[in-house]
């Protein structure tokens, strides 16, 4: 296991993060809540050759959780993390308690109109509000001049990096492709909770989007049709509960009349108890 | 006059800001709308012992006016400031378009909850979202490693020192003391609106801030009487429309039962049609 350095306090981390900059290190950052699996670690990857340090922080975001979510039972496990990242060749990991980036009497908060209010933002009021104060407190904490975040929250990445551009933050602003599982699901800390008999079920959102895929490839250009066929399959799964599956603008997840260039399918739901979410863009 | 740089674009200040901080030059900030006074010139000599390069904005902020405000009128002279800002020893100002830090399809905004709903925010709604939202861009372009604001606009100086802590940007947040005309009014851009008839009325807010300060120097320390006190000065002007006058806590802006400490005597209103605002911190 290589050394990595643990930052549980925003002074340590920061201080840390002014005095590499001072000495021209190129910082990049890897923000998760934990859990790690492949999708995170292969975001490591990502950012690895364009920085000198890499900081990976976990940290289970409160904000960004409704009343009725999943915040306390989210899997929380440092150790499994801490072992993980230092194998995968990161520096250091920024791993705060609530207290220390929301302290008593905390009150400012970034948003990103629009864009935060559909899909994910309509199912989830607030989410995108809480996801954009906490990303916009690790930036100012770690000071990144890259940062990497997944396409699997596709819906997210489109609303960071509006927030990147419209705040003219000077950071790189990467995203990698969902890690999948060998049957399409796309990797997901929320998987664990999947009961045996749920886990097969769980491919239907990959079905559905290779299901959208598929028509286009066959020349389908009316966005009605293709969301038929996303539809379709996962009719045959009454197990699963959609909140949503259609055909967007992969910038302003604006709903797609006909296709053409690049169009993003996307599908969320809940199988049992467990929300599940996916995406795929088709470029025509 | 000194030399001075003048940026116009958000991309020739950010390269500039990132050279410098390569370099270590510390740099300070001064964000101001222009037409400058005294009261800014005061805010450069503060900051100038705490930074290497001194950057003046000088931005009518657009979405820090409410609809039927006076951004249209809003006095604007760049030469002038120029010339008053190159005399102070100013090493660079940023003078962008609106369009260059408002481009199409802007959507992010930053916002502090509570001190931004009271008082001036009751009067001017939306006002101090677009105060901070201007001022987390300024950060991001201009990266500061100290800024000053006036005690002036007691309350944005207040929520802006919030936003800055809150998201931990490693900032050193100075405000500056109020500087005020021989009879006491406040400088203040909008003093140009007052009419020759006008401007002998306008010493009722000083007058009245005076009046609270008196009250308590007095031993009164019922935030009623206070308040009592500064109201009778006001009522002596028919010609003035108070908005508010109060005495309240300094960092909450929350209302003072009982005079203790440090406590903050704030007036706003109307002269005709120019808007005038002032403070004074009275320590007990």
């Amino acid at each position: 296991m290589n050394e990595i350095l643990l930052f549980r306090t925003v002074d340590q981390m920061q201080s840390t993060s002014l005095r590499w900059r001072r000495e021209g290190v190129r910082i990049g950052l890897v923000p998760t809540m934990g859990a790690l699996h492949e999708g995170h670690l292969s975001l490591i990857d990502l950012v690895r050759p364009h920085c000198d340090r890499l900081v990976v922080s976990v940290f289970v975001n409160p904000t960004q959780f409704g009343p009725t979510e999943d915040f306390d039972r989210y899997p929380r496990d440092l150790d499994r993390d801490m072992t993980l990242l230092a194998d995968r060749g990161t520096d250091a990991i920024f791993a705060p308690e609530a207290r220390e980036v929301y302290p008593a009497g905390h009150a400012t908060f970034v948003e990103v109109e629009g864009l935060s209010s559909v899909y994910e933002g309509a199912i989830r009021p607030g989410h995108f509000r809480g996801v954009c104060t906490i990303v916009a407190k690790l930036y100012n904490i770690i000071l990144p001049d890259v940062a990497a975040f997944g396409q699997k929250d596709a819906q997210q990445a489109a609303v960071l990096r509006k927030l990147t551009r419209d705040l003219h933050l000077p950071i790189q602003f990467l995203v990698g492709p969902t890690v999948r599982e060998a049957d399409g699901l796309a990797m997901s800390s929320r998987n664990s909770y999947l009961k045996a008999d749920e886990r097969p079920k769980a491919t239907v959102l990959f079905r559905a989007l290779k299901a959208g895929e598929a028509s286009i490839r066959a020349g389908e250009r009316q966005g009605d049709k293709v969301r038929e066929a996303m539809r379709k399959v996962i009719d045959q799964v009454p197990e699963f509960k959609p909140d949503y599956s259609d055909i967007v603008w992969p910038e302003s997840f604006e709903q797609v009349d006909e296709v053409r260039g690049d169009v993003l399918a996307i599908v969320a739901g809940r199988i049992g108890s467990v929300r599940l979410i996916d995406n795929l863009t088709v470029t025509v």
